[in-house]
């Protein structure tokens, strides 16, 4: 042991508890620095970052994996960079050496109590954050995220994520003493005991990463699940294994130089035919799972992994109810930039918007349903109409999927925002789409009652705000929503549209029209997701994201 | 309305406050005094509880049920004394009706907020606390435990687990703030947002009660549930429906009064034919399940209602673990006691008694297998050889199931105590019986790895104490445990026994040979259940009990 658990519990002792006051005021607070420059982060750190991870390209990832045989190589860089990192596989064969391992370390991690494990994963999160450019290049060769955004997305927002689940985790494993003295009143004399109080982890975890938010999606699930004394097993997705494979790589050499176990921590890499995660999720050993991904994957894991918690994000679809606006500009390129960050490939990314058929009023004017479309599509050409800003926003096309969907528009929606290839000065395999905004009635229900995930967006045309309002309760309350916005100056819209939100589990953003979007969330101050509706079964991060993860088992002795 | 919630809010805020502090310290805590005795409660008051208790049998039970057509009665007096209660039936074509009623009452329950919500709770409490020797009655008449015990388990003790999931319920609820200020720096001037946390219900939740505890298990789940803001649908066991329909009525009284919809509590009492458990908790209604009974019906609710969050007292095989004493007559006395109490039929007395088959070292001298098998022989006659005295602690056989065991023990297993009936000197048709206690050897895993629910338990003869452990860590890992306890001189033998109940998830109690038993949890002290073991995914009451139980939705807008 080369580092001792109390050295580290000095070390982040403080950080963690302006975490706990962060997560207790839901003010503004982040521990990781979002933004890449040279006067923050130093002037080589991202040449360096980027010299790191070229160098991982082409060679098999330095990762021992117990059970595994062979290699895979399965991502594909949305930018057109080769990769080809080979990772140990792991095949359904191994599954019982890999889950044997993680098992093996689970009494000494236990015994080390909550604020060493927390303290442990707090310099997980160091060391990701010093290797923070070389991840942001990992995410965006994977995700298809633009560098600043896999910077701050997949970096230090990950890490401020990570951090957040685990001053929630700490926070509810020490609200009960490790030891009270039990005293009841009696007849002669008291009756005193002594009771204990230890959590006890509940078995194997195992996290299924998506493609386009390999770190950010996965870490809170990670590390509440391996703070609260679980092992953990992270099964990427097979287009985005490299960030996750460095944060295995990060957390098991941690673990190692504070004596503890590394195999807590693996990677499971896969052959997609294998469809390791269905395995995995149903084994006897798992009792956590972290999904984020496909509804249909996402559904199945909740009713067939039951013998395990189930955490899932999957789709739905996120709505705007335009119903007025005091600032008209603000409205078309604040939804315009949500429209195009990422190409619209976020599970926060707005796509119905809802609007009277007869217009808005707004501070110009009385504006036509015509003319909220050409003010989106103006703010659109300004915001990404030249080539060389736009790939800074937009980023890749994570995969064929997005790209089929795009290319297989409703004939029957009329075309207001043409999407438009881009040519990215970088990368020639690039491949990089504009935003399609798409004109269809309140009664196509076929085509805007499901997710169509990318870099497309409905304006639905509703016989006013009332309509609006109840196609966002009810769209939402049965395919779920991760975010919902409202722009209206009548306060009394602006409460229907809350009642409408709390009624259907929606967060709900008003009136967004300056440098806040409605696809951001910002760790420590809005939860993601809610639970509340069929988009996802959990929230980062509140107690029920961490609560379940671990048990109390007590002893009692009378003193 | 004419109780209004700020003046509940106000009478009820400093017991809240109390039990906010218990849970913080798990200390002793009790708001509600366990005695029965006169100088208590009033001279009259156990008589007027008899009185209101009597009033009711042979009667339609006063209560409104949406959905509801015909009554049934199905009650039976382990005591002999005719019941006849009539309660309206759900049948299941009245499900829609009731389910509709139930959700419709939850906005009106979501907008009063957590104190408020709690706050009515805590008068339900009061409410039923005043009502607690016809509640003692009830339970005892349909549960088959004696007076006192029901007037404990069933009445003040269920009442301190009720305000302490209310006490949890409402901490969770309230961690964040109703409102804050996100203020992020900006380059010229900050952001600054206001947030807004709304805690809202997840829909509706289902009480499925048991025949031997039915407010005692009922209640922490129903409570937390209701505070949380979900309707509450409460299925009694059709043999211990009239403490539910109690509580249920109580619950209504207090809603309306408080000008809150009755429907948010609906007693749905059931023709058994009808297995209604099953249908109700499987309706996408449904959200919450809190069930105490069978493991095979339980893990029937836990694989198949998958849209619920579904908490579960089963089975188990509660453990002790014999190696040595200081104090024999302790140990024997005891160990009898939590046999005898309430004939065993509690989910938490111990069947399978390990000891080495050579004997034990004791204050008195080595004891051999019989000597102990003798010790608990002598222990159990003093304490229940007298009749008279003998069905104040065994109370009656709460059904035909735990009798039809008790008449056919394992051939092969050496009868140690031989289990008797006793005449019940008010109750001619009172069925009693003393407990039976079986020696059998550690191979006769057959006989010992299955729950055998009532009055009988196993001495089982191993190679030493090393086995004992070892088979308490694999016997409860496997077929799970909601107690265990040890006896042992040894400080190593002690550690190991608690590293083996930490391996194996099970609250372990450490030489009991006093006034407190294995078979008793104190309500904001001991943990009931563990959740790590097959015997229960939940415990009273800790964090996860009550932190999935609702949602935060959260809205923002600029300021």
């Amino acid at each position: 042991m080369s580092l001792s658990t109390s050295e580290l519990e000095s070390k982040h002792r403080p950080l963690l508890d302006q975490a706990l006051a962060a997560t207790r005021s839901r003010d503004y607070f982040s521990a990781y620095p979002e933004s890449p420059s040279p006067r923050v982060y130093g002037e080589t750190a991202a040449a360096d970052g980027k010299t790191a991870f070229e160098s991982l390209l082409g060679k098999e990832f330095p990762l021992t994996t117990p059970g595994a045989s062979g290699t895979v190589a399965t991502e594909k860089s949305p930018f057109g960079l080769p990769l080809d990192v080979a990772y140990s596989r792991v095949a359904p064969d191994g599954l019982d050496a890999l889950l044997s391992a993680a098992r093996a370390g689970m009494p000494g991690w236990r015994d080390a109590g909550p604020l060493a494990r927390t303290a442990v994963c707090i310099e997980i999160l160091a060391r990701l954050h010093a290797r923070v450019f070389e991840l942001a290049n990992a995410v965006q060769h994977t995700s298809g995220q633009a560098f600043v955004m896999a910077f701050q997305a997949g970096g230090t927002h990950a890490l401020d994520r990570g951090l957040e689940a685990l001053a929630y985790a700490y926070d509810e494993m020490t609200r009960h003493p490790r030891t009270a003295i039990w005293e009841k009143p009696g007849r002669d004399s008291p009756i005193r005991m002594e009771k204990t109080f230890t959590t006890v982890p509940r078995g194997v975890a195992l996290v299924v990463g998506c493609n386009t938010f390999p770190t950010w999606n996965s870490w809170p699930g990670f590390f509440a699940s391996l703070a609260t004394g679980n092992p953990v097993v992270v099964k990427p997705h097979p287009g985005a294994v490299l960030p996750l494979a460095i944060t295995v790589q990060v957390a098991r050499e941690v673990l190692e130089e504070t004596g503890f176990a590394p195999d807590l921590v693996s990677l499971a890499a896969e052959d997609p035919a294998d469809r390791l995660a269905a395995t995995l999720a149903t084994r006897p050993e798992v009792k956590l799972v972290d999904f984020t991904g496909s509804s249909a994957f996402g559904e199945w894991l909740e009713q067939h992994a039951t013998q395990a918690v189930v955490f899932t994000e999957k789709s739905g679809v996120n709505t705007v109810v335009v119903d007025s606006t005091d600032s008209f500009r603000g409205l078309c390129s604040n939804l315009a930039f949500s429209l195009s960050l990422y190409s619209g490939q976020m599970c926060t990314a707005p796509q119905n918007v809802y609007l009277p058929a007869d217009g808005i009023e707004t501070d110009e004017e009385h504006k036509s349903y015509d003319e909220v479309g050409a003010g989106i599509a103006a703010a659109l050409d300004k915001l990404i109409g030249d080539d060389k800003r736009a790939v800074e926003l937009l980023g890749g096309i994570v995969n064929d999927g997005v790209l089929n969907r795009l290319e297989s528009l409703p004939p029957s929606a009329r075309v207001m925002v043409e999407s438009r290839e881009v040519r990215h000065p970088a990368f020639d395999d690039a491949v990089v789409r504009t935003p399609a905004v798409l004109g269809i009635d309140a009664s196509d229900t076929d085509i805007y009652e499901q997710e169509c995930f990318g870099p497309v967006s409905y304006l639905i045309a509703t016989s006013g705000t009332g309509e609006s309002l109840q196609r966002l309760r009810s769209t939402v309350t049965e395919h779920g929503a991760m975010t919902a916005s409202v722009y209206s100056t009548s306060d009394e819209v602006i409460a229907a549209a809350r009642s409408a939100a709390l009624d259907a589990g929606v967060a709900l953003s008003e009136n967004l029209t300056g440098p806040v979007y409605v696809n951001q969330s910002a760790a420590f101050s809005d939860f993601h997701g809610t639970g509340a509706n069929p988009a996802a079964t959990a929230s980062y991060t509140d107690a029920a994201f961490v609560a379940p993860r671990f048990r109390i088992v007590q002893s009692r002795r009378h003193i």
